[in-house]
């Protein structure tokens, strides 16, 4: 029986049809913000939902059967129980969250294929080498944003008026968006020396985010680069023990050539 | 006969009328852009586009002649013919997308001259690397687009009634054009979460987009590493290779020189 | 009584208690900027605000009394110095610029964490690289802002009014925020050829910051590569000296022989 | 007397009274913005920009007796003759031009301090290979350009009137200001499938401009791998040469044994 399940579960035309039931399920989603075609296929659409919910949930139980443990600790099979766990709960109104999370279900395309789950993981692996610059980033935001606050929140309630509306703005400022036109021209009426602040706010943020890209170019760099210092040593070690193998011939024909003198001098 | 056209097709006389043709194309087709200038020269620069269309047209068929089957084989050869046939059509008020695609008759430029078509080979060469990237983006601007219309469709329809409109919402929001005043910040006013939904959006998309940036960079950099690795070690190994020479020669001196004594000892 | 001293400050225990008050004060920092917090609570606030000023300055105290001039030419102490002693001014309305410097003290952390400490100066070592570039983009912002001042200041006072208003709307300008519909457009209908200023400058700007990127990676690079040709000299080097006393060997048995052939004859 | 100008034109002394010049003339050129300044101080700032346009006149003339032709073949020096010519004419109403190029004169700080020239001379030096990609940039704005006219210039004449006015916008588009609700939905409300044409444009202008920039990070990389090269083997050749002379003594030492053994059978 658990022979039969886990060769059923590893098939590929198991992994195909869930391939299909995502793409399919993808499409009805698509046309759920229809209300044209709501209005006449709802029934059919949502019975459709049902079976797909149906599908994933025997589908994640016979893979915790077959893998055991083991499904619990791989991180895509996590990902997928708590995506197909999500949808099991019910969606009415005091969890309307519940029914805009329903649709990362779709982001199961990425555990199921496997070139798009090599993709992500090599994205997601980019992330470590990010974290110290973003952790300087965030105080740099923290720090702007308290001194923007005591600042602003008075004459600018709207933009600076919490230290959440003042992160939101100081990220809107270093997207560039509207920053001049929109926010500072405006508070300058109001503060003429504001360009103090935000001016150098945006060459640390955008310093530090140049920084940040950079850093993400010279980790991919020195991935190439060490293969490459690996393959140029490796030949050329092969080359020199080749040399060696020729000096240690040489060595033995010496050697013999040696006795050879010795024995006939000794005759 | 066939020879006589294959020589005058492949004539670097012949290619350089039909680049100088396009070129004055191009020219009648920015005059005819004025108004002044049509009240006054219609006739002459719908005469010489007549003529322009009736030259390619021969040209094509020369070539097809010359080439035979193989021009099909040819992407650049085929999208001349499309261009060419394009033209043909009548561009009547029905079919009013033939009169502006008339105007890509110009990308014929990049065809014809070897510089430019090497260029844009070597930028299509750059969109292989990028697919599997941009399959991801696809399907997270799906997700996003699907959670964003279920969200805002009914609030502000303007910008989220239906699916296309939530794409090209979120396509300018990636854009960062007027994201915050413009889109997100009426929005909160309604949804006070919002930025729930796109500050994670916006960290995704631009994360994804910089990554497929870097991919660019890298493949770019792995074929010059490659050359340099090539250059290298072929150098590193002639002068092995010089040296095994050398060991070798020195063998045979031993070799000579064991006989000397061996057959010394004999007499 | 020196040496206690010492190792309490060196001491990681007590380094972690200046981290935790660090992180503590930028905790009740963020709760100053809330209202409805400070009513119940800005008398704990203003006393925890007291304690950490105070423990602070004894801390920089021990510190000088630890390193002596030491302390002075080390640019991170030199920088708490400051930080700490901004704190101690005080904040009443004239001088109200103190009160904002005030939260320039959580940068303490830069100072305080190693990790954070090896990041900012790794992106403080960008900087030097980064000067000739950047002193020739004064030059050339210098330059267009008189331009500009010269010709727009009587039309539209508000952008271009003085030298030092110019400077910051070529600044808005450079970062393209709303420079064509919010200024170029506007200028325009006054100045019809105030393009052949705008988008001459947009492009010098631009390549200037595009080349200032490309020298920040070129210089991270250059790093990468110096470890690499080190590594593969290195490694190849070694081989070679290997072969080297091989053939030292070699040399060795062929002038033993001799010896032997020699003696063998004058016998 | 020759000999004296000469030693006296390339002198330090001579040089750094220029610069001093130079940056005298930028900062009275930066009082003129200000009508305050000028109001009491005209008559002197006047006389001073006599005085270094005199100045200016008459070192151009020793470098001219100096240099002779080779003056004219210079760049450096021919962009300073044009810049101290366009100041010498007379900056009347009608020629107000000449009244703004006049600033221009603050770019002879970079042909007179040599580490602005090598930085001015580096980023010169990348235009030549960016011909290609903008010259393909070009076909494809033309094109856009025409279509756009063609389509648009009826019923939005502000953007899109003329062929010259279409360019402008599409630059506009190209840098991501106010394209979508500045340009874009305002014309879509007219022409729905408006998108069709724009979205396309960005994809393939930002596509073209990103890799115009990887295409500056790669050449600028090139330089570094072939001194990178060009150092690795040069090491290596090193190393397998002196190899090399240690096998060739080898050889002499086995062709002298020979000798020895052939002389000794003799005997």
């Amino acid at each position: 029986m658990y022979k039969i399940i886990k060769s059923l579960v590893e098939s590929a035309i198991f992994q195909n049809f869930i391939i299909a039931l995502i793409i399919l399920n993808g499409i009805t989603m698509g046309f759920e913000t229809s209300n044209s075609i709501m209005q006449s296929y709802s029934k059919f659409i949502l019975a459709f939902d049902k079976i797909v919910i149906t599908v994933f949930t025997i589908e994640i139980i016979l893979r915790i059967y077959v893998h055991k443990f083991a499904f619990f600790k791989d991180p895509w099979s996590l990902f997928d129980f708590f995506i197909v766990a999500i949808s099991l709960f019910p969606a009415n109104e005091t969890f309307s969250i519940f029914r805009i999370l329903r649709v990362f279900r779709l982001f199961r395309l990425i555990t199921v294929v496997p070139q798009m789950r090599k993709i992500v993981a090599a994205l997601l692996g980019v992330i470590p080498g990010m974290l110290s610059i973003m952790a300087l980033m965030s105080l740099i935001f923290y720090i702007f944003a308290i001194i923007s606050t005591n600042l602003y929140s008075e004459t600018f309630p709207q933009w600076f008026g919490t230290l959440g509306e003042s992160f939101y703005t100081l990220f809107q400022v270093m997207t560039l968006e509207s920053w001049s036109m929109g926010i500072v021209r405006p508070l300058m009426e109001e503060h003429p020396f504001a360009w103090m602040f935000f001016i150098p706010f945006i060459f640390v943020a955008t310093f530090v985010m140049v920084n940040l890209i950079v850093a993400i170019i010279v980790d991919a760099m020195a991935v190439l680069k060490e293969s490459e210092e690996t393959n140029i040593i490796t030949e050329v070690k092969g080359g020199q023990n080749g040399l060696k193998e020729e000096i240690e011939d040489l060595k033995n024909e010496i050697k013999e050539l040696k006795e050879i003198i010795v024995n006939s001098k000794n005759n």
